[in-house]
This record gives C-alpha cells, sequence and structure tokens, in this order.
C-alpha cells in the first residue's frame, strides 16, 4: 500500500468562464468538484495506476464531508482525520479560449494540538503497512514548521521510504531530517538554495539531505541528483495544455517506480511521461493514460557528469 | 408574517482578495459564507426590521444543506422545499483595495416538475398567513417561463399584495398576471419597454399590467409610477461604496412600507433610505443601521407631473 499524507486538504472546484474580466459578472458554464490537495491528487494518480492507495490529513465540516463523499466513490481508502474547522475551498477560474487559468485558495483550518497528535498517531499505524509515502503540500494554520521532519522521521524509523514535496521553511526543516526523496519545482529550489541553475541547485538541495532530489524543470523535464548518479529526463516534444496537477503526477510516478522496483531511469521515464501525460488531458489534474503509454518509451534519460 | 419565494437561491460565497489578477494565483484573505438568492436577501433585511418573516424556494444537495444551517441561525423561517439537485454556488470577488466586484454565478439545478408542484403547493399554503409576498430573481434550469406569472396569480386570488423582482421574459410574463408591484432596475427596465428615459419607461410598464412599478434610478433614487401618482425620491447625497444588495434592501423597504401600512411617498423613502445603508455597509448585503436611521428623514420625495 502507498500512503499519501495532505494536511491541508481541499474542495477544489473548477469554474468554467468564456473569458475572467475583472469588475464583470460571469455565468459559469461548468462545475466541477472534487477532492484536492496535493496528496490526494497523487492518490488518485497512484488508483489510477492499479495501486492500493491511502490517503490521510484532514477534513473537517460541511466542505469536508463533501470532499469525503467523492472519494467514497473512488479507488482510494479515506484515512482522513476529522478536525473541527471546515476543509479550505479553492477555486480555479478556466477561460475556456485560452485555457488560461486564475486561482483563489481559501485559507486552511486551524489544526489543534490535539487534532495534530490524532493525525500522528494514525500515520505512524499507517506506516505499518505502507510500502512508501508521500508527505505533500503546505501547512495549515496551527501546525508547527517542523510537521513534516517529524513525519519524515517517523517513516525513516518505521523503514518506509518517504518523498517530500513542499516548500519553503517546511521543505528547509523536513530536508534536514533526512528524506528519500525530495521533489522541488524551479522556485522552490530556488527559494532552497538561493541558486537557479538547476545542476548546481539541485546537488545543493541533496547536500542538506535529502538522499535524492528530483527538479522539475517544467516542460523540459527533471533533472535527478541520487547515490546512484545524476540524470536528466526529458519529453520527446514540449507539450502544450494546463499544468495543474503536472507535478503531483511526477510524484505518482517516482512512488509508482520505487514501489515497482524500477531504477532511476525508468522511474524518471515513469514521472516524465505522467506529468506529459496530465498537460495534455483535457481535465486538470487528470492524466490521458493513452498519451502516457504512447509518451513513456520516448521519454530520453540521460546520465549527467557528476561535474556538470 | 411576510413571504419571500427565491426559486434559484444559492450559497453566496464573498472572497477579499488584494487586487484580482486574470491568470494568477490568489491566497483568500477573508471569507464569508451565506444564505443567497435576492428572496434571501430581502428576507434577511425584513427580518432586521423585525417583521416576522417566511422564505420559500428550493434547496437540495451538500450546498443546499449548508445554506439551511446558515437560516437555521437567523431570524428568518426557513420553508424551503428540498430537491434532488445541489444548490448553486456564486461567489463575489472583492478587491481590497478598490472595493471592485467580479462576480461568477454558477448555474442552478434543474427543477423537476414533482418539484415544482410541491412548491407551488407550499406556497399556496404559506400565503393564507402572509400579509405580502415578494418573488424574487431568476428561475433556474426546469422552471417553465411563466412560472412567475403563476405564482402572482395565485397570490392575487389569495387576496395577498404581491411584488414581483424579476428580469428577461419571466418579467414580461409576470407583469402580464397584474402584480402589485414591479421593481425593475434601468437594464430591466430597458428590457422591457425598450427605452432608456426614466419616466416614459415606468409610466410603459405600468401599462403593460403592474399596479405600480418602482423603478430603480441607481445612486439617484427611485422613481414610482402608481395609481394614486408619479414621485421620485432621492437620497441626500449619492452615496459611494458596494451596491450589491442594495435592490433587495429597496424591496425589503417597499414590503415593509406596505404591511405598515405608510403612504407612498413613506414607503419610497424607507426604500431609497435602506437601498443607501446597504450600499455603505462594510458588508456587502447587509445594511448599516446607523446610517439607514440617519438617511431615512432626509429623503427628499418629489410628486412628479403625469405628463412629465
Amino acid at each position: 500500500m502507498i500512503l499519501t499524507v495532505t494536511l491541508n486538504t481541499a474542495l477544489d472546484l473548477t469554474y468554467r468562464v468564456p473569458a475572467l474580466t475583472p469588475h464583470a459578472s460571469h455565468r459559469v458554464t461548468q462545475v466541477i468538484e472534487r477532492p484536492g490537495g496535493k496528496g490526494l491528487n497523487v492518490a488518485r494518480v497512484l488508483g489510477a495506476l492499479g495501486h492500493e492507495t491511502v490517503v490521510t490529513g484532514f477534513a473537517g465540516g460541511p466542505t469536508g464531508e463533501m470532499l469525503r463523499a467523492h472519494l467514497a466513490g473512488g479507488r482510494v481508502r479515506d484515512e482522513l482525520v476529522p478536525i473541527a474547522g471546515p476543509t479550505r475551498r479553492t477555486v480555479a477560474i478556466v477561460d475556456t479560449a485560452s485555457g488560461d487559468t486564475t486561482q483563489l485558495n481559501e485559507p486552511g483550518p486551524t489544526i489543534t494540538a490535539t487534532e495534530w497528535s490524532v493525525l500522528t498517531g494514525r500515520y505512524a499505524q499507517l506506516l505499518t503497512g505502507a510500502s512508501a509515502v508521500a508527505l505533500c503540500g503546505s501547512l495549515p494554520p496551527g501546525i508547527h514548521v517542523g510537521a513534516y521532519a517529524e513525519l519524515v522521521r517517523l517513516a525513516r524509523g518505521a523503514g518506509v521510504p518517504v518523498l517530500l514535496d513542499t516548500s519553503g521553511e517546511p521543505l528547509r526543516r523536513g530536508i534536514a531530517a533526512r528524506p528519500d526523496l525530495v521533489k522541488p519545482n524551479a522556485d522552490e529550489l530556488a527559494a532552497l538554495t538561493g541558486s537557479r541553475e538547476p545542476h548546481r541547485a539541485t546537488r545543493d538541495a541533496r547536500r542538506r539531505g535529502a538522499h535524492a532530489v528530483v527538479s522539475s524543470l517544467g516542460p523540459d523535464g527533471m533533472l535527478a541528483a541520487t547515490g546512484d548518479g545524476l540524470w536528466r529526463a526529458a519529453p520527446p516534444a514540449a507539450v502544450k495544455g494546463n499544468p495543474t496537477g503536472a507535478g503531483d503526477s511526477a510524484v505518482a510516478g517516482l512512488l509508482s517506480g520505487l514501489v515497482d522496483g524500477l531504477d532511476w531511469p525508468e522511474r524518471l521515464a515513469r514521472a516524465v511521461a505522467l506529468s506529459a501525460a496530465t498537460v495534455l488531458s483535457p481535465v486538470a489534474g487528470e492524466f490521458d493514460r493513452g498519451a502516457y503509454e504512447e509518451i513513456l518509451p520516448r521519454v530520453t534519460v540521460t546520465e549527467q557528469a557528476a561535474a556538470a
């Protein structure tokens, strides 16, 4: 079983409008409602790939109930911890003509010390049956900044490979707890290391404690610094579409490859192909299975000189 | 008891952001959630004025439950009819700096013939205890365009004064059923009569069947064509602020004045003062009671020459 943790879950709303015009009134032509937050997105992709997947994190209030009702119909097991505060909503406004997206994120509910303790207990219990765990997304208010470091240490103690996908100070603290893998994008990497040069920044991030670092290069693929070497993986061609969820699909590909026992080049190919197939999907955050199978064998993975 | 009917209720979300930028990501700094739809707004103002108020209309799904949970804490009695489809949401994005608002309205759920029959039955029953009724807002999908005409006739048959506040073809059909009062704004009036000259258009609307027409002149006040004469009511000064809900507060003022037995100039003064006090309120759709009491005696109502 693969476990994903989403401390700041959300009820994601996608609104399609002809074109968003500030200070005007718009009729929404299509509404899509679904469970959100990075770890839930990762879990959905893992489920679609056929992995037994469990999600934990927090859910509360009527929006939390709506989120759980959506999960009840899917392939992912719901082990979310109930909280008093209401789960936040996010609204993605997609212009029908251009596909451009305007994003609005509600603040998350404040988590109490008791709720956090219940979560860590549930997490420790779930780790006993997990072959890998992903810790994903931002921290809601009320949770201490070293929370991911604490969860990384629990996973390491339980012998479960742990991937951390977050940003800012929670990433900085989390890396120091020596996760097996972090997956920063260019902005997260620059904030962490102070460098926008991908090779240098990726290797620097690894020196901060992560056993492996896989950096997203956006449409150009990914760069991986691991104990086995340095690789660059690139899709056959840059794809055009909606990048929403592409990073989460990459995380799912890396975890999936890990539990399937693939070597690094194969894991990276899976991550890059899933990411590209997500950009190509007409539904934001879903991946196009045909595109995935078509792109996978055409991803190029090249070993990089260690001093490059 | 005053009854308001809202066929297209909504869960209204107000999001405050520093400034809305298309195709960017925004953290929402404040979320306000409350029952929405014109008739619910009118009822909230009536309740705040001390009137016993009942709302009917439709509510369904988790969003409908959230709407009803909000009503449960207020001064308005909930007689909404449950439906299978989920109540729509609306999102008002308010720029903190300028106060400008961008509006997104989800489509309403489709109402079945059975649900419509249950509503008309509930409405007929509620009319027996009502001193006035307001029919407010747009029609959700599935409801025939003559629906308001049907509800107007039921109210007339029960001897209950009926105010109709809608637009387009439902307004055109509804007026022909001879409601006691319609309250169009400039755009609704122009669509109905083809004229943007307020005096001409207001008198024309009255000839189409309404016993009285009160037209909104926006910040300049209101114009009323009634069986007793033609009046213009103006606030002491144009007010600046958020006009959201100002029209609904005017409807509440007209109904409140009607059941309190006020004459036309006093009713209009109440409507204009409530409308201005709503524009001045820091919370969209609420009215500022201090401003209302201060403005009320300073509204000027002047009788207009019938041939003006």
